[in-house]
């Protein structure tokens, strides 16, 4: 776990007044990384840090006296148009550029220093983003008992999760090709689905279009084949995390899923937030690992003491939808559901290490999905199944419309931030995705 | 489906006599392509051909005058350490790069072309390989009946295939990071199992270690996300096809894959043969895809006229297995199981299709797993859970030893090619990993 130091201070203040307003997601405390360029230029995609309303340039800034020693090796790392070199340099590393950035940010910068990075300065409305690494191999874990417990319920009939959730973070391969950034979008899919009753599927368009809201987690420093990296070590492997939907095509899936797990059901769209917020960044908003006492204790390889005392994150989360008539009509998206982080069954550091226990190779770049992100009370699940049990009780927008699963033209926006007493609020940005109509 | 052409004539010979020797792997029709260098260099990796018992180096070859137009442009991309560039190219270029090296390599041609490539062969013995190609994704399908059958009876005790079976090709995604070309070696995982009975699962060493005989399908061109690939295109996104051993641990397997399937038990290794024979060299070997008029007929968009007429292709393939005591004690490896790719219940292209119907993007370099092919008769099975029953009926090696499951040690070795009258005989060359003691 990240110590606190002076990039954590409540007090701490930037020379960007933007950065300072009540309720932004980017003070000085945040510096989050994304890869952007200019919107609408032919420019290379490079590193930014988000301040405020702006983005720090850092392929600008490395050209800058600005920045020395580790800070200006791992900027010049960033700068490049995919994080995948950053990252594999390590915190050590990372803890540089933010410790660097955090000082020509703050108010009382020398005003030679603030100069320049005041020109390494691009507004966040000029900004497009794309995917902010290579990903080698994508992997999406199930770890909230809330959600395993409903989908268990609505789409299997069961009445308990099976018997393994309890003793291993369960996870499978997801696809790393139609991973998308924010602002997304993309045709709802044709796929087999079999009705109760017929004697042969049919070929159709999604009827049970789905989001779900996941954190997405992104590995730094990789490992090699055959050496599992250890819980007291996870956390180091870890870069950062992002806001991840993972959208799913409910009809597909369970007429696909046996034996072997869900496939066209997700493969078509996964949308991520730009910004990825370091865990050094979130490192206030730590909580105890939330395991009853009465429930199975992890065997020795997830075990650890830092993992129970503040193996969880308290990152709040929200999810919206957009109606295609909504916008149309000018007015803002419905809030769906809002819950933490914090309730997870498993943790980031025990995903990281039963995910190489067995002798997997993690890559820089590699991206965990959370699974979705359900709490245990009534309006704090994180996908649509579960809000209007599997379209029984379709949800109200609040404009007379009402959603029991998502249809043509729906955008999902996924929010996420971080407050507590003494600390800073940290936000995480916005992932926003919209379905498109099937191609037929 | 490839037309056959004058590379496919039994005839032809080559002026490389190991080329024509009888049951030789790489004659002139066949001409896969592997990425390697010579062994013990620091040489960059970069694209080879293999026939006879020597490699044609393309970076080489590109760079003399032997080469023009379409053929120089595909040897140039193929000279890189990756042929992701070359499989972009698509058919029409891999078609000119095959047509001129057969020209160059056959009986009769020009004596200053024929010393032009002479100076590019390199002897294989002292080849080194690499994986051929970046995999963006590796995706894993089941689409053997008689080894779903087996499995389902031996893992899960149940009578049928699950319903879906029959109407769709079933996949998951897989793990590319762990991917290695034939000499692999890897360490037995360590992995929670659940013994029958017992309250809590156990942190153990795989004890019940196996391997998959597969077939690797290299995807060529890709498709934009949304954009499916129709059965009449689908092998024109096929570059080709190698062997690959899926290892898997059976035990850690029946533990976790409920509900989302495998993870651990499949992502610690997957082994591939370094040649990709195209689908080109395949042409000859084509035949009737076997789905029995009893069973369910494919969807529209799993079916084709060309696939039902030759949607399966007869690869001849087999398992040997090599123990460390036979091996200290210089005799050679035992065959375990030899069967035929044209069993298969679903073809290369209706996976092709199948992948993309609901709008996931496949990449050049990306690779399928055919799943594991098991035929119809006795000792046509493609797991040792399924020769040896689960361990109930362990294996003999014919030298006193036996396997229910793999021992620490133990080297399998797949092989496989196409043989039929009126047409040459074409190899795959070999697949060989090997399972190393446990990290405990």
């Amino acid at each position: 776990m990240t110590a606190l130091d002076h990039t954590h201070d409540v007090n701490a203040h930037s020379w960007l007044e933007s950065a300072n307003a009540a309720g932004a997601d980017f003070p000085i405390q945040n510096l989050p990384f994304s890869v952007f360029r200019r919107r609408g230029t032919q420019q290379a995609f490079r590193g930014g840090v988000a301040i405020g309303d702006q983005v720090v340039d850092l392929a600008a800034l490395a050209a800058t006296p600005a920045l020395e020693g580790a800070a200006l090796q791992a900027a010049r790392a960033a700068a490049q148009p995919a994080l995948n070199d950053f990252f594999a340099l390590g915190p050590a590393a990372w803890r540089a550029l933010r410790h660097a950035l955090f000082a020509l940010l703050k108010d009382g910068a020398a005003p030679g220093q603030l100069a320049l990075l005041r020109d390494c300065l691009v507004p966040q409305r000029e900004a497009e983003h794309s995917v902010p690494a290579r990903i080698g191999d994508y992997t999406d874990f199930y770890t909230s008992l809330d959600h395993a417990l409903n989908c268990t319920r609505l789409l299997l009939a069961e009445g308990d999760v099976t018997p393994n959730f309890r003793w291993l973070p369960i996870a499978y391969h997801g696809r790393a090709s139609t991973i998308g950034v924010s602002g997304q979008t993309f045709r709802r899919p044709m796929g087999q689905v079999m009705p109760p009753g017929a004697k042969a599927p049919l070929y159709q368009a999604c009827a049970r279009m789905d989001y779900e809201l996941e954190l997405g987690i992104w590995i730094g420093q990789g490992n090699a084949a055959g050496e599992p990296i250890a819980m007291a070590q996870a956390e180091q492997h870890v870069f950062g995390i992002c806001l991840l939907n993972d959208w799913s095509a409910r009809d597909i899936q369970v007429w696909e899923m046996a034996p072997l797990g869900p496939f066209l059901a997700k493969n078509f769209a996964t949308t991520i937030s730009p910004w990825i917020v370091t865990m050094d960044a979130l490192a206030p908003y730590r909580t105890a690992w939330p395991r009853p006492a009465t429930d199975p204790q992890p065997l020795d390889y997830l075990d650890s003491p830092a993992n129970r005392e503040a193996g969880a994150i308290d990152i709040r989360l929200e999810v919206w939808l957009e109606s295609q008539r909504a916008r149309q009509e000018g007015r803002g998206p419905a809030r769906l559901s809002s819950t933490s982080f914090r309730h997870q069954y498993w943790s980031v550091a025990q995903m990281v290490a039963h995910h190489t226990m067995g002798g997997c190779a993690l890559n820089p770049g590699d991206l965990l999905g959370s699974g979705t992100i359900s709490g245990p009370g009534p309006g704090e699940a994180g996908a649509l199944l579960e809000l209007a049990s599997a379209g029984r009780n379709p949800v109200p927008l609040g404009d007379g419309d009402e959603r029991g699963f998502l249809e043509d033209g729906d955008a999902v926006l996924l929010r996420g931030w971080c407050e507590k007493p003494g600390a800073a609020r940290i936000g995480f940005g916005e992932s926003r995705g919209t379905v498109l109509a099937a191609l037929r």
